[in-house]
């Protein structure tokens, strides 16, 4: 059987485009780009060899030979333009984290189900298979009994004029780092039964630094940090009552990563394929 | 000059007595132990060869012949033993940590100060050169200018009969364990602005597992864990602008350890004299 490739626009010309554009897989074909500027559309498609440049979003979600749409918006514009996606019939992948308000998430998922539409958040490092071998080794017992959860991402941020700045854009740490952490707690924990943070505010009102602590059923822990503040560092560990799983590189695996097992004295790099 | 030894009584016959016995340096003599059961101490001075048991705290604490006597009592003895020695005019050891409630510890090192006598709380730990040497790289700006304080202190309590276990002698994860974190989080970020917690409980009512958060002065943030339920866990890290610190036996480095300055690429091991 052979299938059509998906046909992908991209909502914006943000940065991040340039890493689903190189990771592009045989399936899904990179067919329109959108900018507010038609201009910049145009220069855009012809740099990265896309067919239909569109000058505005609205004309993007109006292509008829669109399937889906790529939101790299803002996280303050996730909801709108995915809300306007869906209601034209396109499969959104947005990227993360979706939206703060919790009313918003329901909202969208239940407008993409209601319209048999497929609506995802672009955590891109839960597809790694270092997360699924993870998740096996934990609910397989390799560690005992799940006690904590522990994660952390840190990017330093010096240019305070950055869009993860911006408040009414909903920037701050929590909302372009802490997210992976709190993703990543939920997959291994299930949904928290209570939240706790403490946040270091930056002059424009958004969190520049921030830890949370995590409740979840069965006595299991997680506690979180994410800094604009520090230098880069990512990690991720699930701690039970006979071990632990560490992953020295959980969001960005394809800068290089290891995943370690440690058993009392046993210390053993697991295998991902 | 030639200074008489300070004679140190022991008021209990705790197991940890063990470890000041064995690491007692030549200015200090132990002369007497003090039990509640007098043949218990008379067995206890024959074992450990200390001239003169007791067969009541207030025993000892009427000898003449006692400098100073180490409190080995459980945690919510502490208050009441050590005012009673400062009162009988001998300075205090008191095991870690002194007290859970503030007016109390006010109240003896007042009392202490009162008596020209020297109350100190045996946090053994600060006086290892590899926490003096951290203090100072942080001081010296090796890190940069200081952002987080992270900390861990876990061992596996499997004897839920285990005094740490009683909450009406003040046991739990926190006092046990994390007092550590929480003392070497003072020590480089200062007096705290706000703190937060999570608790597991115990059947018992005390903290099983502890989870704390503290905000110190210039937007410096600190996290720790203490856990009962996990294998055994220690570390401090203090991480700065520039670089971190790791030390990987904050709290026991007479089991050997490790102090680690970390600065963009290059990793050192610090020469801890």
């Amino acid at each position: 059987m052979v299938t059509a490739p998906l046909r992908l626009g991209l909502l914006s010309t943000a940065k991040i485009n340039q890493l689903v554009i190189a990771g592009v897989p045989e399936m899904v074909e990179i067919v329109a780009v959108a900018s507010r500027d038609g201009a910049r559309a145009r220069a855009y498609a012809h740099e990265h060899r896309i067919a239909r440049p569109h000058g505005s979003y609205e004309a993007l979600l109006a292509d008829p030979d669109v399937d889906a749409v790529y939101v790299s918006l803002p996280n303050g514009l996730h909801h709108e333009w995915t809300m306007r996606a869906l209601a034209a019939g396109k499969h959104v992948l947005c990227e993360k984290p979706y939206s703060r308000q919790p009313a918003e998430v329901e909202e969208a998922w239940d407008a993409a189900s209601a319209g048999g539409l497929v609506l995802a958040e672009a955590f891109m490092y839960r597809h790694h298979p270092q997360i699924r071998r993870t998740k096996e080794l934990v609910e397989a017992g390799a560690i005992g009994r799940l006690r904590m959860i522990r994660s952390s991402f840190s990017v330093r941020l010096l240019d305070l004029g950055d869009i993860r700045m911006l408040s009414d854009l909903d920037g701050g740490a929590l909302m372009d780092l802490g997210c992976y952490c709190v993703n990543a707690s939920r997959l291994l924990g299930g949904e928290p039964e209570r939240v706790l943070g403490e946040q270091v505010l930056a002059r424009s009102g958004v969190d520049f630094d921030f830890l949370g602590t995590m409740r979840f059923p069965g006595d299991v822990v997680a506690q979180f940090e994410a800094f604009f503040s520090l230098p880069s560092r990512q990690r991720l560990e699930a701690v039970g009552e006979q071990g632990a799983v560490v992953l020295d590189a959980p969001w960005r695996p394809d800068w290089g990563f290891t995943v370690t097992l440690a058993r009392g004295e046993e210390v053993e790099i697991v295998d991902v394929q």
